[in-house]
């Protein structure tokens, strides 16, 4: 770990991760011109970037080097942003508000949205595929299975379809459980997955990791919930209470606030448990999940 | 080459290709149920599967194995499923039906459809990125890239892009063409790609076919558009005339039926040309291409 702050090596690393998107994404005057403006729109300028300061972190503590990172970084963002831009449109969650901007279908149109959310999708994979990515291709091959897995029906897709027949329902603890893991989850753990992948890690870290990768996860949704009830618009950057006013199940509507808490300060617990084999070397990652509990964006 | 009729290898393989996505594919009564059942809804029973019979004669040229050519017919099937469960939403063509049935948005719900098609597109690379699917892991990864560009915004998403933005425009036969190309070439031109990569034929050879694949590529959307023009409803399985009516450019509407004939003749002369060094192991190939100049579905 640098001698930097988390403040410094979170701020440094998300300019980095804007310029490498930037140089990533089809250029602002290609064709197609519409297209690739409102995919710019949807991956540039927003967002803290939690995911690829996971890969990151994972990525440093696994000795990986830096332009894979910048890769996998990027490619759980797009993944991230296709999912968002998909969410927000009309027969989802039709929310007119991201990261305090119009949605990509109030700025540009519905069409444009599901076009955008698809190539954007395809880029992560176009990205994660790229020739010598890292020295070992079967190594890459890998991540590109965790990519997949953890965005598909078995994992945020899937999750999403469940969080949509759930709307209305009232969900067991388990049954929420299971579709904040898909949903949120799958895509927190590949996070920390790729950034592992990316170095030369062997299977027993990468196991330990993983474990720690499954818990953050769970506790960034249990927070979630939380920040939407505790919020107002203004600090949220997209409309809040919504998740109450679509009768979306969340753990706070479940458990209610105070053991919704609990229940982030017990995974807290078990997060930081499982990084303890790595000592000091997981040290950043130890303080993006303090952060991950703090926040207050 | 086999000694089979094109008849009896097509449908030997049409049959053997449902049987690949039937086993790949979610099952029916996993978790979340209704997106599986709409995923197979949207991918099973239904297509001339052209696509994948283009990876399979690529393939049997390369002297690929079966399973590897399996997985990557399989992969641009589920691209290809994907592009029309997204096209025939309301927000794009709006069509209610696709290969003789409700399409999956009317079949199931909007959101539903959304959610299908982003995860068929997911499936699509976590099957070309499965552990050991050929000997030679970098030439899997160079699938992946190939698969990546011909489906995104450089590729099939962007060619919808430029075809939406078009609706109601005249463009001339250049714009046209580098739609079309886009649109639909590109994916016909992976599917060759795929099959010929995923066996170990060498440079030469590979950029050879590729000049077959870029124009069959194009030929197949000019004998589409035909089609389109002179079919009835019954014939084509779905809305016939739909381009007219929706007032979009084709190589009928801007060549008239007799220049698009013309066209489409030029260019299977020229993709037979392209296959000339490869003598009688290409016959498949020719074959196919014939058929997709003669068909009538």
């Amino acid at each position: 770990m640098s001698g930097q702050s988390l403040p410094e090596w979170m701020s440094g690393h998300q300019k980095h991760f804007e310029t490498v998107l930037e140089a990533l994404l089809p250029a602002r005057h290609s064709i197609p011109v519409r297209l690739h403006e409102a995919m710019r729109y949807a991956a540039l300028g927003g967002g803290k970037r939690v995911r690829p300061l996971l890969v990151q972190a994972a990525g440093e503590l696994a000795r990986a080097p830096a332009k894979a990172l910048d890769s996998a970084a990027a490619a759980v963002e797009l993944i991230h942003a296709y999912s968002l831009v998909h969410d927000d449109m009309p027969c989802m969650d039709n929310d007119v508000l991201r990261r305090g901007k119009p949605t990509v279908h109030v700025e540009f149109d519905e069409a444009t949205a599901l076009l955008v959310g698809d190539a954007l999708q395809t880029q992560a994979f176009q990205v994660l595929a790229a020739p010598g990515l890292i020295a070992d291709p079967a190594r890459q091959l890998r991540m590109l299975d965790v990519l997949a897995r953890a965005s598909g029906s078995h994992g945020m897709a899937g999750g999403q379809a469940i969080d949509l027949a759930a709307v209305g329902h009232s969900l067991s603890r388990e049954e929420l459980e299971f579709m904040h893991i898909l949903k949120t989850g799958a895509l927190i753990r590949a996070s920390v997955q790729l950034g592992s992948l990316a170095g030369t890690m062997d299977e027993t870290g990468l196991a330990a990791l993983d474990r720690f990768a499954k818990t953050v996860g769970l506790l960034f949704q249990v927070v979630d919930d939380i920040l939407d009830a505790e919020s107002d618009t203004a600090t949220l950057g997209k409309t809040a209470g919504k998740d109450a006013e679509h009768d979306k199940p969340t753990y706070v509507s479940l458990l209610g606030l105070p053991d919704a808490k609990r229940l982030a300060a017990e995974l807290h617990d078990q997060a930081l448990a499982a990084l303890a084999g790595f000592g000091g070397s997981a040290a950043r990652l130890v303080q993006l999940t303090d952060f991950i509990v703090e926040r207050s964006f």
